[in-house]
């Protein structure tokens, strides 16, 4: 991994301390260029034209992800975010009364509102999963609200966006195999930097976001869907003339890829922008950004845990790139200030995004610093000191 | 109307005939600009980042929305094209077993896999309104429907894509008023041709896309929520946090405007690009841009039914800039040849995405010519000289 020249594609990370690639990350210049590009195209021939003329661009798309998830180009459905991918998922599960989903209490705050939604629209209940002491997930717990409830689907956040932690997606995997449940894994702040495997994950949907890690433009995001949810036919509830073919008055037939969970229309520009994000993290290697980025953080979380006013929030035995912490007896504005004069890019998570978690933890609000493989340790030195200076 | 100006911002008009606008159009060059320099900035400051700095900007695009269908900013949700733009309309109706919606022939074939898709999943029924023998819809057995099943949900398709026709919005409205029904209007193709304003027209939802008439980038839409639907709170299946506080664990409160039909994130510099392109529909002026807009295409249908081969499919008393027409006695694929080697973009109609009406209609493709305001009196001649060439 070539630091300079990732640093010299990320025109974005030279003035300052970029640290909220969980937020919306910084994007190469090769996204751009294409994206700019593309548009250029339809400037001069239109959008449907060029379409046509970009077909073979297009399909990159779908082998890259592919390569990045480890499945076939035809599990792969474009998406707009990971609530349009969450959604399509969800919608496809045909909710009756009496069914149940089970969740835990870190997964994100607009998938437990899409919960809350389906309560209130479908009367499904919503379990959630309880917590060892080290904030991991209970898993014996886990196993036993499937045996008593049957859960119709299981809904995991991999990496919740206002922690730390990094949740056992395969073991969860594991279980709803044993039981066979359906099985949707958010993982919009896990793709891009840890590595993902669907096959070992063994989930049947995959929701990811595009501008998060994968450092792709925003309104971008795709869908993996399982064999299984092809062969078994689950189709979203919103399908369109890209996912049925208009067969009868009064019927259609449905696309036996993914490509039923796609809208006919969507922004080619953008969606080329996130095929180029997407080679470039498969260049660059995710085992090697994984690598990079479990040291960045480490070392921020070392030096962080140093500094005696500063309480960092992340529980769990596995933890990520987000990096959460309070910091005792300072108001939020006069850090925010601090930050800010320095050129430091971080994000606030507010209480009400992380209602569960942040209630436990007795806290209103949290700093997230979230490194990613273009930055340097030299610049996680320089936040902890601002850190430091701020007592 | 400078139409000198006009061909001037629009690079891709000059060395081709662009028909297509039915499709997606050509985007002015100002669309491009801004959203370039829009993806600059989040190449050098991030997404989050630039989305603060650009508020106001951000803000214009619904006040230039408002302006053109008349209604105010709040009633504005930014969406991803239309199907998005329905989907969340029709997702915000409680449909229960015995309800049914009602619509007509003549809509859009991604609505009608819409309400089939709800059919099988809800067991709501489709009603369909038939049509007098002039093509137009056929408005005493319209009220007759609604008298004898009073439909849930009244749904139609303001101008169809595959025919000439313009359908009685307004008088659909004052139906739909009288009789307290909700009121869903597709104006995917009608908003950018044709006057469209809310006040008359008396929808509860009015669903858009930008790539077409208004000649906004491809992947952007919008959907206006009447006044009714905000105070009655209706609210989309799948909220998330843009749309929605979560309040308690299992609980959430609603945005009281159209944000809670928007998702947290999408595309802001596509969302730039459509801002741009409605406010450059507001200053050539939507009266003129209809004016214009007739003349040409009655121009266009002038010519091309003194050709005797050929065969109008519009019908209708009230016609739009979208002509549809059938050659006896070609082959597609020649008809097809001769307008690619003379430049000449347009779409082709297809049987299986315009079921019902075809079927009446026997054909099975029909050519869509669809011109729009940069086009010119000259190129609506020479298009038609091909077409009478081709006997």
């Amino acid at each position: 991994m070539n630091i300079d020249e990732i640093r010299n594609d990320t025109k974005g990370c030279i003035d300052k301390i970029f640290l909220n690639s969980a937020g919306a990350s910084l994007m190469p210049r090769i996204v751009l260029d294409k994206m700019k590009s593309y548009l250029d195209k339809e400037e001069q021939f239109g959008g449907y034209e060029t379409a046509n003329l970009m077909t073979s661009e297009i399909q990159k798309f779908y082998n890259e992800t592919a390569k990045l998830i480890n499945c076939k180009p035809e599990n792969i459905a474009f998406t707009y975010n990971a609530t349009d991918s969450f959604s399509k998922a969800l919608s496809s599960i045909p909710f009756s009364e009496k069914d149940c989903i089970l969740t835990t209490n870190d997964d994100y705050i607009s998938n437990q509102i899409a919960f809350i939604s389906f309560r209130k629209r479908f009367g499904v209940t919503i379990l959630r999963s309880v917590n060892l002491p080290n904030g991991d997930i209970d898993l014996e717990n886990f196993e036993m609200l499937i045996k008593k409830h049957n859960p119709k689907l299981i809904a995991l956040t991999h990496v919740p966006t206002n922690s730390g932690l990094i949740q056992p997606a395969e073991e969860v995997g594991r279980l709803c195999q044993k039981y066979d449940i359906w099985y949707l894994l958010d993982a919009c702040q896990s793709v891009g930097q840890i590595k993902v495997d669907v096959q070992k994950i063994y989930c049947d949907f995959l929701s990811v976001t595009g501008r998060k890690f994968l450092r792709g433009p925003r309104g971008t995001g795709f869908l993996y869907i399982s064999d299984k949810v092809i062969s078994k036919r689950l189709e979203p509830l919103f399908i369109d003339m890209r996912g049925a073919r208009w067969t009868k008055f009064n019927d259609y037939e449905i696309e036996m890829s993914a490509k039923r969970f796609e809208t006919w229309e969507f922004s080619y520009a953008s969606l080329i922008g996130l095929k180029e994000a997407i080679g470039y993290a498969n260049k660059v290697g995710i085992d090697n950004i994984q690598n990079y980025n479990k040291d960045l953080s480490q070392q921020l979380r070392k030096g962080l845990s140093q500094v005696s006013n500063v309480e960092i929030l992340d529980k769990g035995s596995e933890l990520s790139s987000i990096v959460t912490f309070h910091l005792k007896d300072l108001k939020l504005s006069e850090i925010e200030k601090t930050l800010k004069v320095n050129k430091v890019y971080y994000s606030i998570s507010n209480k009400d995004s992380a209602l569960i978690d942040f209630t436990k933890k007795g806290v209103d609000w949290a700093i997230r610093f979230s490194p990613h493989y273009f930055n340097t340790v030299n610049e996680i030195e320089l936040a902890t000191e601002l850190i430091e200076n701020l007592k």
